[in-house]
């Protein structure tokens, strides 16, 4: 069908261009009888306005609130934090802006506390990363009570479905990191290690946790008489990982193959290079620059991938195209499992 | 800096509102003193005009013509095809349409052929997958000399450069595709086998022919001992396949290992399927519908993807950028190199 015109709409209803202009924008300045008149043609004629051309002549603005696990410089969370200001400008057209506040990932409280002050800022969307349900739920409560739409990324709150998620299926990546693993394991099969970050019990994140039940299930149906090693360094004492790594793999010496759940592979590959131990093959997360220098220069043999930047970014998206463009947003959005190596990480998509 | 309002532009020039917007979006009706005034305001200001605005309010038309291999449905290029359509789609609030015709990949002058009926067609810009460089040579002189900008897509052809070109690099990816293969592989290092599709000496493929060099260069490196064998079966001779592949499956009993550098892994993964061959880790590209069957099904080890739909979304996106928004291209855009297991296909992104 032929794009409906404006002008034709006008010239049916009897009224002026400009009076079409102002009904399809939701503007002021008609009277309600032409309103009608106006509408009732839009209907009969299944009028899809030009959404674009709409928000552009529209002077609204829109305040969209983000919250993070706080973090470094460089670390993972800042890719989430790049790919929420590229789609900031992207959008800017819109007159999109945001702000960016953070939580201790480790302090359930501290979740609790920013999500108030991000209540009282009354922001036209909401984008965050979820903690466990039951600090999660209070928020999205009020947020649900205010109609506010909010978008989780990293982790999922099934109970408390969101406008969209943006994430890894955790469980199922869990599986895939200990496929790959273990067929780069070949013969050596009698054990691997675990390597986790924890801060009085708290492992600081819904995925890293769910990663690992996928793993250990791959791991009991696939390789049930491989012993799994766990050692846990603490999240908030780095200068004691060297030491602790040093009692591990001494203790260990047949030990070959080990996985992080966390992005921090890092700390072990570097370990790795420095003790110029090469026979261990590690498998971590996420493509954080000194992870991809061990990639590089074969401390990690693999590293997967989850697209953090695209998650930030279809998050704003999201609020963007349901607020202001008026689309249709899908609420599951599973970013895909990369399995990366130093042959070819140089051509990963990293928004 | 806070965004340059026309008003402002109008009132620094002196002219009317409607005066500076017909300079902006280059429409005719102003002196030619007001245009030279307005210009040179909108120059000093660093005048940024928002080119979706203006790129609405015209009424040009723009045709794409898009030449690609031939192809059966459910093949390959379909997701090419898929990728453009969505990309005129995108953009047909800007009037953008687009034709697609085909060259049989195996036979040079039908390239040609197709070739110049795309220059009668006088189109705004062109998308098409490189034949041999000598043959794509004339083709792309034309181009230039009508001024008409083009994209690869595929395989670039780096003496004659494109507006833009989006494929793998296919070298990197046959060592990438080695390095996994060898890794799955574990103890059996003795041979392996390529498998081909060839007609009358000719792969029909750039990019295959690329892998192929590669993927010997790590093997010699990495493995100089360990055999390669090929088979070539015929291009356009399906119904060979079979005894072709009886043949050559008992003639090397010791043979544990494979790779196709084309799509149709599918077609040793269906015959190991139904001979009940369980031995064999079979290595191939692109996620056809059939070889993603086979990956589930464990005849197929890994599918090694490059995103086809997004190469032709983003050629034609690239013309539009250029010819329509005005913004700038990035020229060579290599693909990713993505490895596909059964564990981790149901997450890949496919646009």
């Amino acid at each position: 069908m032929e794009r409906v015109r404006i002008k034709d709409i006008a010239a049916m209803a009897g009224v002026s261009v400009g009076t079409v202009d102002r009904v399809i924008h939701g503007r002021s300045g008609v009277s309600e009888e032409s309103r009608i008149r106006v509408e009732k043609i839009l209907e009969q004629l299944h009028y899809q306005p030009n959404m674009y051309a709409s928000a552009l002549a529209s002077n609204k603005k829109y305040y969209f609130a983000c919250l993070l696990p706080l973090h470094k410089n460089g670390e993972y969370w800042s890719d989430v934090e790049r790919g929420i200001m590229q789609a900031t400008k992207t959008y800017s057209d819109f007159h999109v802006s945001h702000s960016l506040s953070f939580y201790d990932p480790y302090d359930y409280h501290s979740f609790t506390d920013a999500a108030n002050r991000i209540l009282e800022q009354d922001p036209d969307g909401v984008l965050f990363a979820p903690t466990r349900p039951e600090f999660t739920c209070p928020f999205v409560a009020q947020l649900n009570q205010r109609n506010i739409p909010y978008i989780y990324i990293d982790s999922n709150v099934k109970e408390y479905p969101a406008l969209a998620f943006y994430g890894q299926n955790s469980y199922q990546s869990g599986i895939f990191a200990a496929r790959m693993m273990m067929m780069a394991a070949g013969k050596e099969t009698q054990e691997v290690a675990i390597f986790r970050k924890i801060n009085e019990g708290i492992v600081g994140s819904n995925q890293q946790e769910r990663r690992e039940v996928g793993f250990r299930e791959y791991m009991a149906h696939h390789f049930p008489d491989c012993r799994i090693w766990a050692l846990d360094l603490h999240a908030k004492r780095s200068d004691e990982d060297q030491d602790m790594l040093e009692h591990f793999f001494s203790s260990h010496p047949q030990l070959h193959n080990g996985i992080t759940f966390n992005s921090k592979a890092f700390i072990i590959g570097e370990y790795l290079l420095q003790r110029g131990i090469t026979d261990f093959q590690l498998t971590g997360y996420d493509l954080l620059k000194r992870n991809v220098e061990c990639l590089r220069q074969g401390s990690i043999a693999f590293l997967i991938a989850q697209q953090p930047s695209l998650q930030g970014f279809n998050g704003i998206k999201a609020l963007a195209d349901h607020l202001i463009l008026k689309k249709e947003v899908n609420c599951i959005n599973l970013m895909p499992i990369d399995l990366l190596t130093k042959e070819n990480i140089d051509y990963y998509f990293n928004l």
